[in-house]
């Protein structure tokens, strides 16, 4: 029986990310998160604060995917529309969530600011909290959408919360060589082709000892993958070179 | 008369991203670079080493964006399926290039090496070379889809050879302080009501100091992002705290 893979994509919300002002970490780490879950992130996009842009993004990859996890825009700023958006798109409007307002209430200040935090009280109609560890609001899920802070310490403290129901684990085996990927392309993909159930990628690099490459077989197997990793060994020592750096996750 | 605007989108190619082994910085270099022209990155998507996913996303952003700019998957490997991907999308059969070839020739190597590394040298009909001054296979554009390598060294060295008709470049000015955002929320939504052609942005963090927030301003007239920035100084110094860090870029 094939196992059933579980999928996600992730969208990162923010003009931040897109002009080049901050370099994203988010995904990262999702995908290593969910990967031990057993969901695999098959897209992610980097999506703009524009109200359009984010509910035409949420509605065509909640339907093609499993999972959708965003992060970004649900602070208390103009900036901050995420929960708005998230509403439109599932067609339902915001409201207090008392808990998140509580928690709100429970850090007083003058009634101007009070009222931008209470921004963040704002959930979809029928959504559910997500933990937010750090004690600031929490973030929420609705449907197969969850929605968490852009601040990488606030996304992690959420995501570590998170419940999923999840397929067969990947697991990886690599090996890295001082050699050309063109040195073994022929011999990976005659591999490639004995195993297709092991998605095998050849990454180049170049560091202080020279180009080299290293040789990535993820798959659910661990039998399986360890045969691969044989056979990928032979290849690197047939084309004059040694297998290095072995690891097993 | 408004100005055009011009815009682009970046596809990352490549499972290693989505499965949280690699960490991408593709997608900020490119940011940056296009944003020096006056280009802007509108979003950004990371898709899998896979025909279909590619394909799909090519011709829908291709329509979408003045640009597109692709890295990733044109090695000599199996998975490495970009090239076949960009002819497919627009139709057109692969061709050697003469000139990539002849760069590949001037290595040699045994027989099978070269087959493989021939592979890099196969280009959609029609297609511009893109320079690759680290002496490797270059990249080639087609209609308005850049195709470029993953290594981001090699990466950047095409980018810094392409030349891009942009708009007006856009500028920013950011100013730090340690409060909160819901301190200043109220104020800097009334800013961005009068100054609708800025985009605001509120970005918080936390560090040794404590919990602060950067606001960014961007835009393309000078004078006006100078008062925007003048006016959300009075805002912090309202709130009674020190502007810091105070960036024009």
């Amino acid at each position: 029986m094939p196992e059933r893979v579980v999928t996600a994509c992730v969208l990162i919300i923010g003009n931040e990310i897109l002009s080049g002002r901050t370099q994203d970490t988010n995904l990262n780490h999702i995908a290593n998160v969910l990967g031990e879950s057993g969901v695999r992130v098959r897209e992610a996009r980097v999506i703009p604060d524009i109200e359009d842009a984010i509910v035409g993004a949420v509605n065509e990859v909640r339907a093609k995917y499993d999972y959708v996890f965003t992060t970004g825009g649900i602070g208390p700023t103009h900036d901050d529309i995420t929960a708005d958006c998230i509403a439109k798109a599932f067609g339902v409007s915001l409201v207090i969530d008392e808990t998140i307002a509580a928690r709100i209430r429970g850090r007083p200040s003058e009634p101007d600011v009070m009222a931008s935090r209470m921004r963040m009280a704002r959930i979809p109609d029928g959504a559910q909290l997500i933990e937010n560890a750090t004690g600031g609001p929490q973030g929420f899920s609705i449907g197969n959408v969850y929605v968490m802070a852009g601040i990488p310490s606030v996304m992690r403290a959420m995501i570590s919360t998170v419940r999923l129901e999840g397929g067969a684990v990947m697991q990886s085996r690599s090996v890295t060589a001082y050699l050309g990927e063109s040195q073994v392309a022929t011999g990976l993909e005659e591999i490639q082709e004995r195993y297709s159930e092991v998605d095998i990628g050849s990454y180049p690099f170049m560091d202080a000892d020279g180009y080299g490459t290293t040789l990535v077989m993820r798959g659910t197997d661990p039998a399986t993958l360890d045969s691969v990793l044989d056979e990928i060994k032979r290849l690197i020592v047939d084309a004059g070179e040694t297998p290095r750096n072995v690891v097993t996750e």
